[in-house]
């Protein structure tokens, strides 16, 4: 059995792929630091080398105008079999506070199990897991059950903002029957999940300034207007007594979930203490939100806003002044129907219509790109999940994602509409875009081994 | 004339004033900063350095348990003289955002008539000031016309949490019939000022944490709470639309201004436009504070709120992340008749009643003291009235200052209520507390020599 021995070849090569992986996270691929650019375009020669050795062909580096470098490999040889893409990407978020690791953000750590380090899990998980599969196939039975394109992206992290420029100069070569994205997760260590929606991303950098520079604040305190206040007024103008989002209209072109989504939803298994000490809230803090709407409703359904960045004077060395100016970053998370661009509209002209005392608002759009959802049926879901079923001895979880990954709905878009199955090496307790972000070591292999698995299902079940 | 040959001794020495006050400029004598404790007792000795070049006798440095040192000096040979305590600060705030200034804060910097750097008007001036106006009298005359003390605190900063102790230490040594502070200002470049009220300090540094480290906005947002967010709900929730101070209650125990005050503060000078230019108001930006009350009487006897300090993720480097913890530093500002207890016990209760979703709050009060105030009539006034007056060749405007000096209260109160005089060296463009502070020269020399003249119009006139 050609399949059994490609198994075996990912088990076989587990640890080389464990140090294929360290490697990768030891690059600061920080696609959203200017300073790391040149780091990120190493993290994409690196990534070339990887897909090389897998033994993919016409490996080569792609980049749309003034974008981080895209690697495309391929294998396709599989006359009359359906072609799959493979994707994931290269690029990471910033550390975060650095102090706050255990170790080294980009020295790679093994430890119980997992495998610390900035990109571990989200995505340089998935760019070796693409490697793996392709590379075990190979050594087994010397070729692919179906053909395999694979792309791997540079500047995920910051929201693909040439994607649609790479897609439409790019189109013929990456034309695909199905997209297999490496860049979710598991519904928990040992369980997998397939995720058939994601949120969108808008939002933006808001600035208020009422001074030339800093005022005393006893001098000028009740006169002078306080900048630092007037952000957080106008900040918390956009949220309800929930923290959900109260700018008015703002979810009016959400859509509505079907009575089998809400089903779906509500017999997951759910427990919310476990769901506490998972994302680590301390003792007696409670979950945020409607409490009306299910927690799973909420996070893929409903739309969120945070505030991710704060610019004012530090408490250090704070010396009893009126600050000139305060920013903050806001951060909205969308659900499928909604308009990014409307989104940032109604958040700029809600922000204007706040603001106090005439201070000067600078409201500076980020990346917005819309939410994305399908149907999790039909051949391709049901041959993923065959694979995961048998890759992980265990039933895959349907499940949303609150999570953004712009990619998935122009990419699959732009080949009419082909299904796309969103699979990763995350779980709860990875921490990814976090500090001390790890992989879970045994569940990648599983899902590598599952991803040989599917290359197969997907062979045999292709309608066409 | 003595008088006369004092004043052209403070002239003829300036050029050395100027420098005597640069060398105590560049020693960073910042008090709030542990890692800066040499450097104020640097600041220290160099001050009682000035203090024995002036010829001040038992000059020494006396240090309350943990203070920072207080340095002291006395010539007390004026037989059947009053006694007058003279009091400025050595210690200075820490410089701000270092890259604001255009030249390093604490090298000294002399352009076009003023001299920049930190604590060069607030208030190394003041100290340099009382120096020159002993040295200029015993030069011309060999002696004062009445008995001097020199007290020069070493915490002012950082609200002379030690003062009380020592005052009870040291009452003996520093008895005086009035009191002189060179720790206030000017009413503007040319036009001198007595300020007889300041307000109180009160405020604390509040954090509220949700979670043991941050987590995804896009996994996580609409379930678990945004410190952020929560923290400027918080926040906001303690302003009213105008920024004046929403807490219930909160300034129930202020005292209401007399008639008097309130002709005499309406009769002041007063050019909006002018004030905005002076604190650097960007075009369009208005005024704070309920527009039914003065200006003046809203600086100067109605308590304010700033957010003085603020610490979230800055924007720089956010990795779409909900933090675990967000923290503000909130400044009050009271006024007469106030309790800084009573202020900070309810700002506490306000902010645990509104924190949401149960969060982690930690509110650390910050030092708090009483505002000040008093008649600004009788012997001392008027002498100090006619000082200025023939100083400055300008009429002294009698005012209020927004402000903190808490030293003032308890030492007129620990005398019996002895006279005290607020002058000092800053103007409304000095940028005490922030970027480029500086002082107008011409000023400070007529600072001087008014501070001569004092001395011999209290001798003078004191009524016993």
């Amino acid at each position: 059995m050609e399949t059994t021995g490609a198994v075996e070849a990912v088990r076989r090569e587990f640890d080389g792929s464990i140090e294929v992986l360290e490697e990768l996270v030891r690059i600061p691929s920080i696609s959203a630091a200017p300073e790391h650019v040149d780091d990120v375009a190493r993290s994409a020669a690196a990534t070339a080398a990887v897909l090389e050795a897998a033994g993919l062909e016409h490996v080569c580096q792609l980049a749309a105008d003034g974008s981080h470098p895209y690697v495309v490999g391929e294998w396709t040889h599989a006359e009359g079999a359906p072609t799959v893409l493979l994707y994931a990407h290269h690029d990471v978020q910033p550390p975060g506070i650095v102090a706050n690791w255990a170790t080294e953000p980009f020295e790679p750590r093994r430890d119980a199990g997992r495998l610390y380090g900035r990109g571990s899990a989200d995505d340089k998980a998935g760019v070796v897991a693409h490697a793996g599969a392709v590379a075990a196939w190979l050594a087994a039975a010397g070729e692919l059950p179906c053909n395999v394109r694979v792309l791997v992206e540079g500047e995920e992290e910051i929201g693909s903002p040439n994607l649609e420029a790479f897609l439409t100069a790019h189109l013929d070569e990456l034309a695909a029957d199905v997209l297999v994205l490496a860049d979710a997760g598991n519904w928990k260590v040992g369980v997998p999940a397939l995720t058939y929606s994601l949120r969108g991303l808008a939002g933006a950098d808001v600035r208020v300034r009422a001074l030339d520079g800093p005022v005393h604040s006893g001098m000028a305190g009740g006169v002078v207007p306080d900048p630092a206040m007037a952000l957080a007024t106008m900040l918390a103008s956009l949220v309800d007594e929930h923290g959900d989002i109260a700018v008015p209209g703002f979810a009016d072109d959400a859509v509505s979930l079907t009575p089998e989504e809400r089903a779906r939803i509500a017999a997951l298994p759910g427990d919310a203490e476990r769901v506490k000490r998972s994302w680590g809230f301390r003792p007696g803090v409670g979950f945020a939100g409607d409490p009306g709407v299910s927690l799973w409703e909420r996070i893929w359904r409903r739309p969120s806003l945070t505030v991710t960045g704060f610019d004012s004077h530090p408490i250090k060395g704070s010396s009893n002044q009126i600050v000139a100016r305060a920013a903050a970053r806001i951060s909205v998370r969308l659900v499928p129907g909604q308009d990014p661009h409307r989104a940032n509209e109604l958040l700029r002209r809600h922000l204007e219509a706040v603001v106090p005392w005439g201070l000067e608002l600078e409201f500076r759009p980020l990346g917005a790109s819309p939410a994305w959802r399908c149907e999790p049926t039909g051949w391709a879901f049901e041959a993923a999940q065959r694979a995961l079923r048998a890759g992980f001895d265990a039933e895959p979880v349907l499940m949303g994602v609150g999570g953004s990954i712009p990619f998935v709905g122009p990419f699959a878009e732009a080949f009419g509409g082909i299904p796309a199955l969103l699979l990763g090496p995350a779980d709860p307790t990875s921490a990814i875009h976090g500090e001390n972000e790890s992989l879970h070591l045994d569940d990648w292999r599983k899902l590598i081994e599952s991803e040989v698995l599917l290359l197969a299902e997907l062979a045999a079940t292709h309608p066409s």
